[in-house]
């Protein structure tokens, strides 16, 4: 199984009144290191795909487990692998820590995406290229 | 069982790059509705329970299934039910519509958060003025 | 000359690491402000005109003092006025208050709007019926 | 003279209805670049300034002007220089483009922040270590 981790800095207003990072911008996080994968291992930068090949990828169901709090100049390390994958849908699974080398996993999440069209906004196959790359991610069942 | 929704419209730079709300943001609403529920419904401003009362209510999970896209102009409804009520912890309901009479539910999730003390960050039991509101939305089995 | 003020409460998220309302938000409070100028007094929801007419008012230049911070649990007062308009620009002054009845400015902008073709991204006069109104909110010289 | 320049790629959320970045958003890159600088030439990371030292920089005037839209897909260089030095404040001047090779500057910003005590919120003179690396940095007047 292929591995992907973007690096990913805490920035100032990311926080909220409590002190730590706002919850939903965690998604924010999980989705910049899915434009990133899509630029390094998919070679489509994801605005090419959405502009040129008009094909998009909108999130049908989104969840988090929260575990660690993360905080303003953690510099967080996001991982990538593939749970599962249909016709026109796929299931990410993400894992954040707080640095590189962070033993613990601070949040994990799973996150189901349909290829769409974008002119007419309906499921549509994947593409073979984006579908080979994401077979490389796909994770061993044990792992889990 | 007691009702409650709040009214969200949409902002126009709440658009992504696909014309639609970016998905991460629908938790930003689901925790605008839980202020305005506070303030509404347990009489205790969000920031006042902060600030004043050092207790706060962490997400330690989050889902949501979107049906629909949602866009700028829309004027939200979030109706908030109690799911599930332990010594520390709830579980949310949210049901979001893209207007006040539509008809479908747009997306739906589900929330745990838990209440802990803004000085050590430690779950404690849920403060019986607040637990006595909470207790008030619990949604009856049947309805789902 | 009419007056027009928005009410937007601060919320938990928009807070900074310093405790205080992150300041490109500001601009953020003054679209809101803007938008809800437009549903209110112009008589046009900003969607319809972006989505139906096929105008909008980008920002050309914008400036802001920062006097006093503001915080979670605030309910701010934005009010607009206009400084000056020419056949496709506007200047809007925007004054921002930590309540309705705060004596003390917050924090005080002027941005500069041009009136565009959506399709061409190039200026248009305004037109007549939103220049009437913006008209009546042009702000006396003496009152600076 | 020394330089400065940040890179940033802009994310699929930060467009706005327009299908442009979102103009508030251009003063997130400027702070995004402010945090960069910090880390890299003065040499104490932003968060650490703030939580170890006790030290911030709040923004008491920003202005820009826009003169290019910015979309999706870029990868922005922010330059950084000083105007203006004084004893507890500096004013920055923000130079963007839409890639690292741009001729043109999509947009140009002067932001003034004064040095503060986080406990007091009180101005504070510019310690001796930060004052020295912004001063490699002031620009020479001819260069406007």
């Amino acid at each position: 199984m292929a591995r992907y981790a973007a690096s990913i800095p805490v920035r100032f207003a990311e926080i909220d009144r409590a002190g730590i990072v706002y919850y939903p911008r965690f998604f924010h996080y999980f989705h910049i290191a899915f434009e990133e994968f899509f630029a390094d291992r998919v070679g489509i930068p994801y605005h090419e795909l959405i502009d040129r090949d008009r094909r998009g990828f909108p999130t049908v169901h989104a969840e988090c487990d929260y575990r660690t709090p993360i905080r303003f100049g953690d510099v967080l390390r996001v991982e990538i692998t593939v749970e599962k994958i249909g016709r026109t849908s796929v299931v990410f699974l993400y894992r954040l820590r707080r640095s590189a080398k962070a033993p613990v996993v601070a949040a994990e999440a799973r996150i189901t995406v349909v290829c769409i069209d974008m002119d007419s906004f309906r499921p549509v196959p994947i593409p073979p290229r984006i579908l080979r790359t994401f077979r490389e991610y796909v994770e061993k069942p044990a792992r889990r």
